[in-house]
């Protein structure tokens, strides 16, 4: 994970001074002295994109109705009927949480993308998260200059209709990332 | 998963209005008639307890430094120092999400509750979800009834200093799920 040392220079790190968080993305500017030649955008790089909220969880499961009825029996969970995505090779079941929401998939049709994941994984288990992000156009440029891989070559319009990415694992901690377009 | 049948009786299903959502807990009443000898709540259940917010997902990872480099440098995240919990044996870095929060934990000490699901999983992943409830005590002694299973005899103060429990992946559709008193 060399690439992961290879942080764009320029931008100025944060310590905010409410606690420990620090962001790289969103720069406080400091005090500085500028000429006519030297445009603001070359001494405060702007951030290219922002991450934003977590859209949701998905949790790949080998019975969709032995799920439902866990979330909603069980837990007392809002949840959704049972929504095919052919197009997607899933079907799905929505949990509202409140401030995000689970996504439950099984596989649908010859192609699911969660087939071999549901072999490995019998019981089920968490297969992705996904995160908004403000301008996925500019988060794809500015993730392949970082080396981070994508598992397609260019945004693709995902399960809720906008344009979605996804980050190979092993360039995520071992977990498979998809930023969606907010 | 018969358990999952054994649904609470007397709770009246919810098709909400607005679309395909059901819930189970907080039902909407119907007309009924009453007499003097049959109080309210024998008709018409109180919701025991109330899911809320997705709280954190939290994330195992094998180097808790790179983790924390990728979700502030590669993915402009806002994020924590690394916080010692030595008495939850982790170490934590918490990712701001704005709705929720991811945590990145690694092992602290000999017994890390972790340590066994990093072996299994060396390049890191999804640990678990934390999902909020207004009483966990009332959750505790519901779930059981349920015959859920819970992997402490009864709730125990959690890495956020709140009263937690863990329930069993096999019972929730193979993921490990925190319920933490909100």
């Amino acid at each position: 994970m060399a690439h992961v040392q290879k942080v764009v220079l320029g931008l100025a790190v944060v310590a905010r001074a409410a606690g420990t968080f620090t962001k790289l993305q969103t720069p406080t500017p400091t005090v500085r002295t500028f000429s006519r030649s030297q445009p603001l955008s070359q001494n405060v790089p702007e951030a290219l994109w922002n991450l934003g909220r977590l859209n949701h969880v998905a949790i790949a499961v080998p019975d969709l109705q032995i799920a439902r009825s866990f979330y909603r029996n069980m837990l007392g969970a809002q949840v959704s009927e049972v929504v095919p995505v052919p197009e997607h090779g899933v079907s799905v079941v929505f949990v509202e949480l409140g401030n995000t929401k689970l996504e439950l998939l099984h596989p649908l049709g010859d192609e699911s993308p969660i087939e071999s994941f549901l072999k490995k994984n019998k019981a089920g288990g968490m297969h992705h998260i996904c995160i908004e992000v403000d301008d996925i156009e500019a988060a794809v440029t500015d993730l392949k200059q970082k080396k981070i891989r994508i598992l397609s070559e260019k945004a693709k319009i995902g399960a809720h209709g906008k344009p979605v990415i996804f980050l190979h694992p092993k360039d995520c901690g071992g977990v498979l990332v998809e930023l969606e377009q907010a």
